[in-house]
């Protein structure tokens, strides 16, 4: 059986940052970066439900909403050759490589609105990038694999799933609207703390 | 298809209640209570997975727990005459009943340790009662029906599920550490507002 504590855990401090730094996105990239490295250094706390690719479409599965929608959290399923389009957040991110390998494309936009690409890198399991309107905020994420499911875990400064922003198009670099939604119902009770508690009891 | 959107709201109104009277359990109650009465009006927005009983066992589904575990909201399934045992909280609750009828027994514990019983109440649909230390917080609850289910929603100041509190002997009052935990290990995803803020483009 997965042991979610690590995921529960992070979903805690993760809390006490945004709580702590509101919209200091230094300080808030300066101290969540360690604690999502630290996450996505083990995988087995991630259940199989969320780890599933679909054969056309990559899979996006909320893992925990802040319930002011202040930061979520959600894992990237990436069949074989998958990719996003090209797309934009408006919130701060982070993105942790946690199976396989991913590419990611940088993208700035020209006064004329052409879209230009300013650097490309391939992500390993464990690697860390960040994205916002202060840092750089367009860019393409690409399955590494051609033949196997990689996986990453993003943490962003809002309800991702319900933020109102735009994808591109490559030629022209027109700006599309887009909400991304989720591929998933239901997400991991984190909470049933209740067998941790119960040891606690009987050392006591 | 079920809108959980009834229950994101009350979680996001619950939360910001949560926020502002921290400790004041007077205020809490009386803001939460008309939320919760609100919430119980209906059942459509309370998913099938939340509303199976078991043949031998009542049913305790965590529903949202707060990141900080400050409080939580649970589905209780009573299957035919099932009941709980007598049981203390020691936090606030308050308890709404969604569905069929129960009956709820309070109890006071005598200085020589024993119990006694103070009051029984049916609790029809949209009724509400409140639990807590202060207010009273040993009882036990039933299906007030023979031959069908109950089922009520229960709002507590802290994670329920990871509380150590006690169950009661009701012939000599002796109390046992209980830890009650969820019966769960998925909880509804609240947070794909996605077709409303893409309606909300289209209006704009
Ligand atoms: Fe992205
Ligand atoms: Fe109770
Ligand atoms: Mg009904």
């Amino acid at each position: 059986m997965t042991d979610i504590a690590p995921l529960q855990k992070f979903v805690r401090r993760a809390t006490e940052l945004v709580e702590r730094h509101g919209a200091d996105e230094a300080a808030l990239f300066a101290d969540l970066e360690p604690l999502l490295k630290d996450l996505i250094r083990t995988d087995g706390w991630l259940p199989d439900a969320y780890r599933q690719p679909h054969p056309q479409f990559y899979q996006q599965y909320l893992l925990h909403a802040d319930p002011l929608e202040r930061w979520s959290v959600v894992s990237f399923v990436w069949g074989p050759g998958q990719k996003t389009p090209i797309h934009d957040h408006r919130v701060w991110g982070l993105v942790g490589v946690i199976e396989g390998a991913e590419t990611g494309t940088s993208f700035v936009r020209r006064d004329d609105g052409r879209l230009v690409a300013t650097g490309e890198e391939r992500l390993e399991r464990g690697d860390v990038v960040k994205v916002s309107p202060t840092v750089g905020d367009i860019h393409q994420v690409a399955n590494a694999h051609a033949d196997r499911v990689s996986i990453s875990i993003h943490v962003y400064g809002g309800n991702i799933g319900a933020v109102a922003r735009a994808v591109y198009d490559p030629e022209t670099g027109a700006e599309k609207p887009f909400v991304s939604g989720y591929s998933n119902t239901a997400v991991p009770n984190l909470w049933d703390r209740s067998a941790e508690v119960r040891a606690g009891l009987q050392r006591a």
